[in-house]
């Protein structure tokens, strides 16, 4: 993971306000809390058993989510997650190692969130901090109906 | 679903304090906002399907989450939840329809937090929703880590 540019920083935290959670007049008090990070196609942004310490949103390209089963070398892909998405959020609160591993499948623009920084969010603005919840909360909770029908359409 | 005694009702509401994410200054700010709710053993809380307009909070007792299969009469047991749980996240902030079946294992008291109450809460008092999402995407997080867990076990 490389930073960005301060241009191209200022353009991808613009691109906030573009997450279904959030609305225009959110983006300039969120932006100072968030990094800017490029990954390129094929790089492991994290594995699985790394430390836990921020949350990824996805402003372009998409990442492969997927964890290593019984089988030697054999992996199953969980998702594929592309812009607009959060990435990272399994393990964050609780502070956990990372349960799955998140490699890019293309170039792939991130707008990083780090613990202190989500920490600071929360007690600053918490009526955003609420709508950032809302729309991590929506999104995990999508995530685990999937994987139930998924797991439905095993047995 | 039967509604409990006054007596019963403020005796659960206390329970509030004993979720993991709450403390105990923040139950008396709480407690308007939950309806207490008494379900028998073997009782189905709401079938996969139904209108999804409310959150259980178990403060005593078991549900069990499962879902069907393409077979018929075949069910798939995605979880039991028990004490200090919530139950009904999945479909809760985006309206669709409840995606999972909830069955009580035994006599089980649950706290409702209405989607109207919900958004009362969420506008009263901001901190207070912010622990309140945040032990709920905690919740969900473990069930979808798990379900991962589940899902890489089979492949």
């Amino acid at each position: 993971m490389k930073k960005t540019s301060e241009a191209v920083c200022a353009r991808m935290k613009r691109e906030l306000r573009y997450f279904n959670f959030l609305s225009e007049g959110d983006f300039p008090n969120l932006a100072e809390y968030f990094d800017c990070r490029q990954v390129d196609a094929e790089e492991v942004v994290w594995h699985e058993g790394d430390p836990c310490d921020y949350l990824a949103f996805i402003v372009e390209g998409r990442l492969e989510i997927k964890k290593a089963t019984e089988f030697e070398g054999k992996e199953i892909v969980l998702g594929v997650y592309s812009e607009g998405a959060v990435a990272g959020e399994l393990c964050f609160l609780d502070g956990s190692e990372r349960a799955v591993t998140a490699v890019s499948l293309e170039d792939t623009s991130l707008l990083i969130l780090s613990r202190e920084n989500f920490d600071r969010l929360m007690e600053a603005h918490p009526v955003l901090g609420n709508k950032l919840l809302k729309g991590m909360l929506l999104a995990v909770s999508t995530r685990l109906r999937k994987s139930f029908e998924r797991l439905a359409a095993i047995f």
